[in-house]
């Protein structure tokens, strides 16, 4: 699908393809698209950052809410969305140890009671020490300097599930495991 | 479920209640569980309208994008959510004869066509003849007009829903058929 296909989508087309480049917040696609047309994907990537950072900052709390817990509940469950169940699973967090799995669980709750929002982090960008490493540290930070650095997370993974949709290529290291495009 | 209980709820136990409040938007829910604690119903209904109002006119787009036309593709398909399908039944939607169910696709089309989103209406709050006069009526509004008008229509909808989950009564004319509240 190149851009001139994407320009020419109908908002329900297109909140369909792109609803969860941001994780559960079509919303957020479906604002977007009053952008078109897009020159590139990244026009697209920028229209969406660009409408994240107009929001309050309750909304992107409500953007990180809508994330699930790594290693959380929604991965015991099964009711990940395929997006995140790719990345969890790309990083082995769904292969964890009930020692490290509990943890895991530990700090999330931690995480969740001082800022009020789950623990969200590319999880294609790192490896699982990375993770906890990260997880770990930024525990200690304050809310006025976690809330944009979290956001920055979201960005970043947005990134790459607008890669995997519009920029197919080969396996390489950014990509194993990734989903496959849908179109 | 009181409003000291609401108060209570985890943000995820939050956004699983109350997520669909505005159609397919949980970003909104998730984002009003910063307002707590609420002192009431009504509170948790200004909040969410101030969220609203707060957003850009793409964001309100956006919002409008999520609901699913009215007796459209998501009615055939059996994929509407659990409260769009019982208000849309509610008011006969699901039970037009092929010439209205015809009628009513061609005036959806031409609105979506030209005001890029679809045709949003508190079903619960017409009849079926109210709803397509009024279909009828807004098609030649500016888009200026349109928009906050659509937009109130989404408040009147979360009302209802709030209502619903917060404050079951015995069945009236307005709640007739409605969605049982799910605690």
């Amino acid at each position: 699908m190149d851009i001139g296909e994407v320009n020419s989508l109908s908002c329900e087309e297109f909140v369909e393809i792109f609803g969860n480049v941001v994780e559960k917040c079509s919303l957020v696609a479906a604002a977007v698209w009053s952008r078109r047309p897009f020159n590139s994907v990244s026009d697209i990537e920028a229209a969406i950052a660009d409408f994240i950072d107009s929001m309050p900052n309750s909304g992107k709390e409500g953007i990180l809410r809508c994330h699930p817990d790594l290693a959380g509940r929604d991965l015991q469950r099964g009711t990940l969305t395929r997006e995140s169940q790719a990345e969890q699973s790309q990083v082995g967090l769904t292969q964890l140890d009930p020692a490290e799995a509990a943890h895991i669980n530990a700090l999330n709750a931690q995480y969740k009671l001082r800022f009020g929002f789950p623990f969200v982090i590319c999880a294609r960008a790192n490896d699982r020490p990375a993770i906890l490493r990260q997880l770990s540290q930024r525990l200690g930070n304050q809310p006025a300097r976690e809330l944009p650095l979290a956001v920055e997370e979201v960005k970043k993974i947005c990134h790459l599930r607008l890669q995997n949709l519009l920029c197919p290529v080969l396996p390489g290291p950014a990509q194993l495991g990734s989903t496959p495009p849908k179109l």
